[in-house]
């Protein structure tokens, strides 16, 4: 065959530019070895490989860690699929699942047909009651987008913001959850990165938001919104209501729309913190400061206690957008028709849980308790073992679901890694996926300080399993410092 | 406050320049006066309508037109939901619906957590077999790609194709489905359109594509695909086999990629025809020819018998493309994570349907036959009612869902249409949606020759509404035609 039409040369290089690491090498090549495992299993044979199972910390995936569901959610989805069930078996569910099947479908809420391009209407109702009882201040529907998971909303609100005919910036941290970098390289966006500091737990500091800033406008780039991550990933720190007030304040001096990532609202694990958001915060400081910034916050169904990825369900509200934007906004959602039923049908669950008084409540409170309990012993776990690692620095998790360890490479594992041509942190990422199995990612798929190393791990696996984790990942240090000393 | 900094000036202009009508100003119409309808309709008020409910003909919505869901698949999609059921209420199901549930599970498959970026293996897999199957060769898994719907797919395969350092051509058909040329105009592409021909039951003409080819290569555009709907939406016609292999020698020769739309694969009406996938049309020319054409296939849960739009499934196949261009295709899908699981397991179920022997065989076989039948006698019944009304020409439909009858408005009514600013056709369907509640899409939204004037309607209001619907059209034309004359 001669050279194709669609080969590597003729496709957009954009695409080629693109990087997204958390589903990169080290987790193609762990999944590579799930798979042949699996085989192993089945076929009752050795599978070669020196470890007996894949521990994926790359991806904040709870359920495939063995988190389990909110059991009203699940009877509330295969009730509104099959119906049926209600006449068929109604002592199988909770009257209240039962109830709020009937509700939803009551108000033609189908899993089979196309919502409205911005979600059902009921199911935006209720998560602006949600929001005005979080925030204390009404919320309006009709500034609500549900999504196929945050991630679409990102893409929704970056296409709305890049233009080709400027040099269109936005404002992302680094480290970052890549997500935003990959979007906008494949929109040819200017990333205006801004760093966060290490050294004072991952604080974000406003002199480094106008550096950064300052650098970008005098670089001709026109700088239209800034990402903040709160609860933060990867570093799993949170911002203190002082510094998401001045954050405000910066938003509305240069006049940015402050894309609000505020998609680990509920996974907060310190006892001096509570999840405040931006919009609350920014009403707190008077209607006349509010009204003046533009403002989308992304939640989503697959984090928290939840963790229902596969779903794919979230939404974006925001705030202070001109009518006419949003009805090019509404066009730009048709477009690709509504997001998926049963993800906004999650969403409904958990916007609106179980309500003291409910048959299912008291289940609903120890399931979301125990799992927010668990994932706090996880973290705290994880880290103190992390920090005794040679060579490893890890500042305590106020929230999210990841820890982001510094690690201090060898010289001579530096070098080596120079030579094959992948990243430091890469190369010891690499290296612990092929001898222990677990999988996690390179803090060079995040962005990090030059001359400094790190990866991202979940603190998902099961509690049973954190011990065989930290002994693995011990093991693996000492034999790869020994290596390359 | 100020001008914000988000404004109708400041966002993207591609989004102002793409249009939508499938969800555009009829729909958005018609939409309110549903929500008036039913509020009146709850406060035992009049709503003041000169109807009493809205038809939506405006979009392939079948489910939302009372067209009930296959007993099966649901079954199958509450028993993933929530696994105890099979020992809750085992009764409620058929025994090759719980079989079913209990194998992808067992494969690692759960509803709750992100899968594979390109579907879970297993679903792949089953795809891949039903591929092999219905063109009788062998499928490579590694080809498919989980979609939330067909029309992510064409969102990957044009961001794959569309560069932005020259000027990349798409061919398209028009009359076309309005997302290809939204999607195009979103991506600054340049739209390449070949015209079907309207005289000759919308057939495709080879030479219409040569013209629409050499004159879009010597205006310097860089021609690389080509977009063929079969079953055609929205003309309702399909391609005969000799016309779909003049289709693959034209994209041999001129090196393009075929994009086949082959979402209604399953809608066939007319006797005289059976749906060929271009795939296999291909590979019958033999394996010199095949190996030379690259050929994207789309299907979809959201049309067939099944209609599950709003659960977000479909796939496409890929034939012949370089494995460097798959790791990045890999890497574009891995930033949006996955598609939807339920809308994988629901495709997994109509991919593998119930077999001979299988206790659910009988119903669902009873229940897809039901609805083709129906589907059939809509089509023809409205077909010959549009027919009889006086301006209208309409082909008779021989597949997808949607008829798109040729209208001729009187000269004054194109004058008044002029004079406020919209197209004829739109002026037309906004004042049938206004005074009967019926939905269409304007002809104007799908492209169509100069001077002529159609609208797409779907024939998928129930059977014993469908008379009505004529009846309220054939007076609102009458009253219209009166009006202008």
């Amino acid at each position: 065959m001669t050279t194709p039409a669609v080969n590597i040369n003729t496709i957009s290089p954009r695409i080629l530019d693109a990087r997204y690491e958390v589903r990169g090498e080290v987790t193609v090549r762990a999944g590579r070895y799930e798979a042949r495992l699996n085989e192993a299993k089945a076929k009752g044979e050795p599978s070669g490989l020196p470890f007996d199972h894949v521990t994926f910390c790359n991806i904040g995936n709870p359920q495939k860690l063995r988190q389990q569901p909110m059991t009203f959610v699940r009877q509330v989805c295969a009730l509104c699929e099959y119906p049926d069930l209600m006449e068929k078996c109604p002592d199988a569910f909770f009257p209240d699942a039962i109830a709020r099947a009937k509700r939803l479908l009551g108000s033609g809420f189908l899993t089979g047909t196309y919502s409205h391009s911005k979600g059902h209407s009921l199911i935006r109702k209720d998560v602006a009651a949600f929001i005005t009882r979080r925030d204390g201040f009404e919320c309006d529907e009709e500034t609500i987008y549900c999504t196929d998971g945050a991630s679409n909303a990102v893409r929704y609100l970056f296409d709305t913001l890049i233009r080709s005919d400027e040099k269109t910036g936005i404002m992302t941290p680094i480290p970052q959850y890549p997500l935003f970098s990959a979007l906008l390289t494949l929109g040819a966006a200017t990333k205006v990165p801004y760093y966060l500091n290490e050294a004072d737990s991952w604080s974000l500091g406003i002199e480094e938001l106008e550096r950064a800033y300052s650098e970008a406008v005098a670089d001709g780039v026109h700088v239209k919104a800034i990402v903040v991550i709160n609860p933060n990933n990867p570093t799993g720190q949170m911002l203190t209501p002082e510094r998401q007030r001045e954050v405000v304040e910066f938003c509305i001096r240069h006049k940015l729309l402050l894309i609000a990532d505020e998609v680990y609202q509920e996974n907060v694990y310190a006892p001096d913190r509570r999840f405040i958001s931006f919009r609350k915060i920014a009403h707190d400081m008077g209607e006349e400061k509010f009204s003046q910034l533009q403002i989308a916050s992304l939640n989503s169904i697959s984090k928290g206690f939840y963790g229902e990825c596969g779903h794919r369900g979230g939404y974006f509200q925001i705030e202070h957008l001109p009518e006419d934007v949003h009805a090019q906004l509404y066009k730009l959602v048709s477009i690709g028709l509504c997001s998926n039923t049963v993800g906004q049908l999650v969403l409904d669950c958990l916007v609106a849980p179980p309500v003291e008084g409910d048959a299912s409540y008291e289940l609903y409170q120890k399931e979301k308790n125990d799992i927010i309990a668990s994932l706090k012993r996880r973290a705290t776990k994880l880290c103190e073992a992390l920090n005794s690692l040679e060579g490893f620095t890890c500042a305590l998790p106020k929230g999210s679901m990841y820890l982001f360890p510094s690690i201090s490479l060898p010289a001579k594992a530096v070098e080596e890694a120079k030579k094959a041509g992948v990243a430091p942190d890469m190369f010891y990422c690499l290296q612990l996926v092929d001898e222990t199995g677990i999988c996690v990612v390179p803090g060079s798929g995040f962005g990090q300080k030059d001359g400094t190393f790190h990866f991202r791990t979940t603190f998902l696996p099961p509690e049973d399993q954190i011990d065989s984790v930290v002994e693995s990942l011990k093991t693996f240090n000492s034999k790869f410092l020994a290596k390359y000393k």
